[in-house]
């Protein structure tokens, strides 16, 4: 099936290419980067499954996902304190109607960069309280990343996927050493495996140490002692070149994830996907 | 046997005066505060619990949290970039022996001060880029908390509960209106439910909405199709009325935390425990 539709997919990506063309695979400010990608996927997926009814929004409300809560259990999601409060993952929210006229999430998506010393070295820039290292120490804002993790995750309590995905880029997200030449040809070398410099430890937590550029949308289930646990997992991809996320890469990744939420609800889109 | 201890941690409490003589009530500093009374409730433990063996410690490594994934799965816990990544929660972790000689946690505590709001206006310190306002719209940093509550999620992730609690004060974690009065004796209310001002939404992820300043180590299960889910909830306390934490409530809470752990696990105490 997934062959299938790769190969319907390459050929409507070569009918879209007005869709594709607006933006193009040129650089992009990483945030709105994965916000387009994300706009250009619902229409790929759309294309892909036009039996389908996808949505895309911005947010999600504290009051809906804390609806969701209520529905599974009423001791859940009952404190709302600020009455418009609500989470916008960068790349927003893509979802599908199902047969029971209910929206399920497929997507959700964030880009974080963090790190610019390979900016900083390129123009030749020290940093540092008396401005001559070459590498700033990486700092822990990356950790706010659990937040809207948490929150989807929560809306998301009883479905047995997990459909969001990390892309990350910037010097605190190495996975291998590079080596970034200064203007005055002086080469300097980040390390990966730098203290000061790799923050990817920081975010594993939301993946239970799982492989990282992998699609773990698929919930996993541990057992003990009679104890069934349903593990949800961030799909977490890096950059570990340094290298700045690629539009194309990007959207690919993103339709392997909603295409594996798909599967994962088939059963509540049998109807409209088997009418075809 | 709830009652008992605290009867029994009464009269403890009164002996052990030198211990808390130490630290006293006086106000302190939140982050210390934290830390200070966990080293306080773990000796008030060792009285309570003399059959027992507690310790106290700062830190705990991403080795360690790996090395209890893979003892669950080996898909879990893979990863680690920095090879001494660790954890350090404000106040440590508190564990006890149990009678295989397994280390269990029985206490994790952490303190977060977000919002300088009733400093700034008991002095008269304007805010804002004029110096005209008299609250500074509250920040995002609180959304770090949930990263070293994901870490020690993973580490106890088939335990049946989760004793980790969260200490909040500052304006951002009011649950009522207060009224705070300037050097010129102007009064200034600061409404709990502003948007601008209230931080608690982002936190409340953390315990699935459910209430806060309530005990919620043991863990709920929830359960849909079959599906059966364990829910590892942070306890959130915050100071709704904008004081700063006692010692003494402080330390009572986190009691009430590490008791309800050893009761959760006391089947792999009760050697020891029968013993007394």
């Amino acid at each position: 099936m997934k062959k299938n539709q790769s190969g319907r997919l390459t050929e409507q990506h070569k009918k879209s290419q007005g869709v594709i063309g607006i933006f193009g695979d040129e650089a992009q400010h990483h945030d709105n980067a994965v916000s387009n990608n994300s706009r250009i996927v619902i229409q790929k997926l759309k294309q892909e499954f036009p039996m389908l009814t996808f949505r895309y929004r911005k947010n999600i409300t504290k009051e809906e996902i804390n609806a969701a809560l209520q529905k599974i259990d009423t001791y859940l999601g009952q404190t709302l304190f600020v009455h418009n409060s609500q989470i916008k993952p960068d790349g927003g929210i893509i979802e599908v109607k199902d047969d029971n006229g209910n929206w399920r999430v497929v997507l959700v998506s964030e880009a974080k960069h963090q790190g610019k010393d390979i900016e900083n070295i390129r123009k030749g820039i020290q940093v540092g309280r008396n401005k001559n290292q070459d590498i700033m120490s990486a700092g822990n804002a990356i950790e706010r990343a659990y937040k809207n993790i948490s929150e989807i995750a929560n809306y998301m309590l009883l479905e047995p996927y997990f459909p969001y995905v990390l892309f990350l880029e910037g010097s605190n997200f190495l996975t291998q050493d590079i080596k970034i030449e200064r203007p005055d040809g002086r080469k300097v070398t980040l390390k990966y495996n730098a203290g000061n410099l790799n923050r990817l430890d920081r975010l594993t937590a939301a993946n239970y140490g799982m492989p990282i550029n992998t699609n773990l949308c698929e919930n996993k289930f541990v057992a003990h002692e009679g104890l069934n646990v349903m593990l949800q997992a961030v799909s977490i991809y890096t950059q570990g070149d340094g290298e700045s996320w690629k539009d194309h890469d990007m959207r690919e990744i993103m339709l392997e994830i909603a295409r594996t939420s798909l599967k994962m609800i088939c059963k509540d889109i049998f109807d409209q996907i088997s009418k075809k």
